[in-house]
């Protein structure tokens, strides 16, 4: 069983070929789509009460418990960005916090015993309330952004040391760390607390650093992307989500975390929204792990 | 046997650490230096008079002929670099061509007939003269620049349609094709002519599509790198010098040419010019190479 806890939101995306109004967004909204494909999960976040009911219904089907999700009179924290051409790069073009803005994420008492916690991307202050509240979690993943290196640095360094896997992204690691090599990043970022590291390195693919070594996984390659919003919470529900459903935390877990990870957010970016993740069967995502583990596969050989 | 063809030039590389004047570099050179290790290779290019004696003996180490490299009455190629502090992107501090200016490269009759080519990351005109005095080789591949997409595009163009692989860089490969996605970039460049394409992502490895699929190689992880300068050609001779080693070009041998040039190339960046690539020994090149094998492996598993 999981406890994720993230932003709920409506996001308007514009692309260079498309545009959504207010399609159902935030971290712990690709998080639960995701981990809930795979473990028992349920959900802490906040609402307004402007909250469209087919997006409630989604929480309701993906979550064994929806009973951390809070709704509070006043309209659902709204995000609207555009993204560069390169798919990566985005401007964001308004937030309105609405009811996130007071968000105290509370944890049902009975959930407080759940093993694993999937701490999405929000403020660390928030990410360490649930900690607070969770008694003795078996494995903690927690996820980042560059806000939070900009204007919360030593909340993030008390969050990371605090977890048992950090997830972050490319450049988030190098300016966190000052390190150039990301390599290097993630030993200092070991050095910080975490067991785990890992990073997310767009449509390179994703790298696993322990103090035993790394693990690399390609990301699937894809001719198009639609919408690489929620890319990054699909990756991290896909590696909680293993790691419940196998009750195991360990190095080979974590790894194949990774590449379930990877695998179930080539699907998001194939839409905007949870369209995509949400309506994909367990064949389709078998055949692209499948595809995955092929896509590195090589004789072995010696040189002579 | 293998012959090359490429730039050969003294560089004056400024790091956000270091310094380093005339050192031994140019296209040739590290391709020369890499492939030899693996299959004979032979040289086609053009140093000055005042070609240092100490360059010149490394060639004839590496190199089972030399008859193929000119020296002209004038200066060398001279080349001056600043690296940013990412050890990728650079400012050219000044070229001074000398004698390479009117280098028309000349291959003597007795190696014509060799059946593998590496034309460096030269000017298009010159690799395709290269081309024209060879004998029906059986696999020829090619490197090229951003300088030659901005100035000679028809000339790239119709060098790229006569090869039988392109290794080009992802940022030069989304220029090349007007693609965001590098998949798509991939397929692009396969309607051009070439039955593989090889993009080189730095840090993040490098990657193979072929019409039957693709194939990913992760980066060897440096915690720190001195100079990045000749990686990518290095990363050409390892892949040419194994499917010479091989005499075989099918797409199993280019994935493991892919490995081999990647482990090389992870010690080019060790040093600046040629320095540690030419003193490694087999055991440290196979130790890498295992080791590279064992950043891709994870159990395959079945989620049900």
């Amino acid at each position: 069983m999981i406890v994720v806890v993230g932003s709920i939101a409506l996001d308007s995306i514009e692309t260079p070929t498309d545009k959504a109004e207010e399609v159902l967004g935030g971290s712990a909204t690709f998080i639960c789509a995701s981990a809930s494909r795979l473990a028992p999960t349920a959900v802490i976040g906040i609402v307004g009460d402007d909250f469209p009911n087919p997006y409630r219904e989604l929480f309701q089907k993906w979550c064994f418990d929806v009973s951390g999700l809070a709704v509070s009179p006043g309209r659902t924290f709204r995000w609207g960005c555009r993204y560069h051409p390169d798919m990566i790069h985005r401007d964001t073009l308004f937030t309105e916090l609405g009811v996130f803005e007071t968000f105290s994420p509370l944890v049902p008492a009975h959930l407080r015993g759940c093993p694993y916690v999937g701490l999405g991307n929000i403020h660390p202050l928030q990410q360490m309330q649930v900690l607070d509240q969770m008694d003795h979690p078996e494995w903690v993943v927690a996820d980042t952004m560059k806000l939070w290196i900009d204007i919360a640095r030593e909340d993030l360094d008390r969050l990371i040391g605090r977890v048992n896997a950090l997830v972050i992204n490319d450049e988030e690691a190098r300016q966190l760390t000052g390190c150039i090599s990301l390599a290097a990043a993630a030993e200092h970022l070991l050095a910080m607390g975490p067991a785990a590291i890992i990073i997310k390195r767009g449509e390179h693919g994703a790298s696993l650093h322990t103090r035993d070594g790394q693990f690399y996984s390609p990301a699937f390659p894809l001719a198009s992307v639609k919408d690489t919003t929620g890319a990054g919470d699909t990756f991290l529900g896909g590696l909680v989500g293993w790691i419940a459903h196998q009750k195991n935390c360990d190095v080979e877990t974590i790894k194949q975390g990774i590449s379930i990870g990877s695998c179930l957010a080539s699907f998001t970016v194939e839409s905007s929204g949870v369209t995509r993740l949400d309506s994909i069967s367990r064949q389709e995502i078998q055949a692209r792990l499948d595809g995955l583990e092929n896509l590195v596969r090589v004789q072995p050989f010696v040189i002579d």
